[in-house]
């Protein structure tokens, strides 16, 4: 089924085990989430892809539509071996142009309102003789509920804390939040998590590629963790049609940072990735309304206490 | 009213007629519009709000939601003089940073999906001893006309061949086509129109300044015989809810092109600009779903005929 993917390694071993690791996080985070359909029968199930990319390797996308709890998720896995455009690599680490890379990305849609959109994602990168690894994950609530972002970043914390030779807390929040910033509307993307990139590691240091990759996969295992006890909180909360219309319209934030900001997206779509496993992060449903100032919710509203939460600036930049 | 706006020109004669020809256009283009409104006793209004740019003058920004025929449409009119970032000035014809620019630009979305989204633009810039005009409309169907499509183009046709000496109808039809295409989903943005920038006058030669300004005074003029025709056609074809998703969906193209390429939305966003002025673009209510191979319309439905037309590649680059 994924030869494709396992070609793109040239069977190096730590290549096929962190390619083992990005396959192993989407069953078992797809198993999950679908076992939450499957408890509300919804009838709905997880679509499997498999593409190739043009070069070398390609990826298995899951896709579940329509369901009762996701009206849009995406689970998506690629091993990909090529060459970085020239400008492009000579913005990262390693040396020259060729690399592999492999990782897992997803972003979960919710039908309701009151469940927060999530994303992940962790990859392993080679470029020359340098490798790396980053990640993160964050929460996009469309109503702020201070127990859930507690909840989130208390799991991040803690894992960052069983490993912190090579991962610290504050400073991956901080990135976070620095991160998923859209500048032109002066808002965060959402509650934060954490993010994290370039952790480097070179041949002459066994031991701290060993930990940087339990990081790694303790942390695709912590995922769900951070996510499923605040889905099953809110599943059932009852909410109204203008609160479907809010989660719309704040969606469309979600849209514009994916589509002006995210490096990972403009990336793929500039280097010829495949489309719909890009863009499967995109909501189902979007809304894009006219706001002049007497459109802002009334202070006081739920709706304004979100946007207290996000029109905060984000933290100054790193100085390590 | 429109002081602030004014006072972008400093009084100088021919700012004060370009920016009086911009605010003219506005007001006809929106009256034209809300008689459609008001005919079908709609009750929706164009509400209008003026803004200041943060250097100096801003915009008078008129939008219409929730209408009989328009969905979400907004015509704008700004008037700004400041500097441009110095890397963008680099790339533009004139010498320094320092610039003035006036022009309308409007986007319409009409709720039923058989009356196409119209785009138009037109703009007036100066920048040192440069100045220069720009601008083009171009139509977006969600389900193709061919009767539509030659109408919307022997408009523009007729417009270039009356003022042949500074328009060149085949090479800014081509420059249309070129420019509204997206490149990661190989497809045009809809059937084209005209586009065309640069259009460079010197003091040196006052006959082309008068000669140009009075194509760009009389394309402002054309955009209501290009586009009006059309939504009387198709405003009473009734449609199916599978209709209206299926424009929906194809609207998130148009989202793509507006934050992914659209050079004016992604200046005015890193520059300053008005946000909800930029982004009045992007449409009311917007669809994504995942595509993989089997959701393809089927050949033979109208949906995979308007995809036919537009999964051409754009003409070869201009060689003049």
């Amino acid at each position: 089924m994924v030869d494709r993917l396992h070609e793109a390694t040239q069977e190096l071993p730590f290549r096929k085990r962190m390619l083992e690791l990005m396959l192993g996080a989407q069953d078992s985070i797809c198993a999950a989430l679908q076992a939450i359909e499957d408890e509300r029968q919804s009838g709905r199930h997880f679509q499997t892809d498999l593409w190739e990319h043009p070069e070398a390797g390609g990826g298995r996308t899951r896709v579940l539509s329509g369901g009762a709890c996701f009206e849009k998720g995406g689970v998506n896995v690629s091993a990909v071996r090529g060459s970085f455009p020239p400008d492009f690599a000579a913005k990262l680490p390693g040396s020259g142009t060729e690399f592999f890379a492999t990782g897992v990305s997803l972003v979960l849609h919710p039908l309701n309102p009151h469940v927060p959109t999530v994303h992940a994602n962790f990859r392993y990168i080679e470029q020359g003789d340098a490798r790396w690894f980053g990640g993160g994950a964050d929460l996009t609530p469309y109503y702020f509920q201070a127990e859930d972002k507690e909840h989130f970043h208390s799991v991040w914390r803690e894992l960052c804390e069983r490993h912190a030779d090579v991962a610290d807390h504050a400073r991956f929040r901080d990135w976070c939040d620095r991160y998923f910033y859209l500048p032109h509307r002066g808002e965060r993307r959402g509650v934060g998590g954490i993010f994290f990139d370039y952790l480097q590691v070179s041949d002459a240091e066994p031991d701290k590629l060993e930990h940087t990759a339990a990081f790694v996969q303790e942390g695709t295992g912590s995922f769900l963790d951070a996510y499923l006890p605040i889905v099953k909180r809110r599943l059932d909360t009852a909410y109204t049609a203008e609160q479907k219309q809010w989660q719309e319209y704040r969606r469309g934030r979600y849209v514009e940072f994916n589509l002006l900001y995210d490096r990972g997206t403009l990336f793929g779509l500039k280097t010829g990735g495949r489309v719909e496993s890009i863009l499967m992060s995109l909501p189902p449903t979007v809304r894009w309304r006219y706001a002049s100032g007497d459109s802002e919710p009334p202070p006081g509203s739920a709706e304004h206490e979100l946007l207290e939460q996000l029109r905060r600036p984000p933290p100054p930049e790193d100085t390590v």
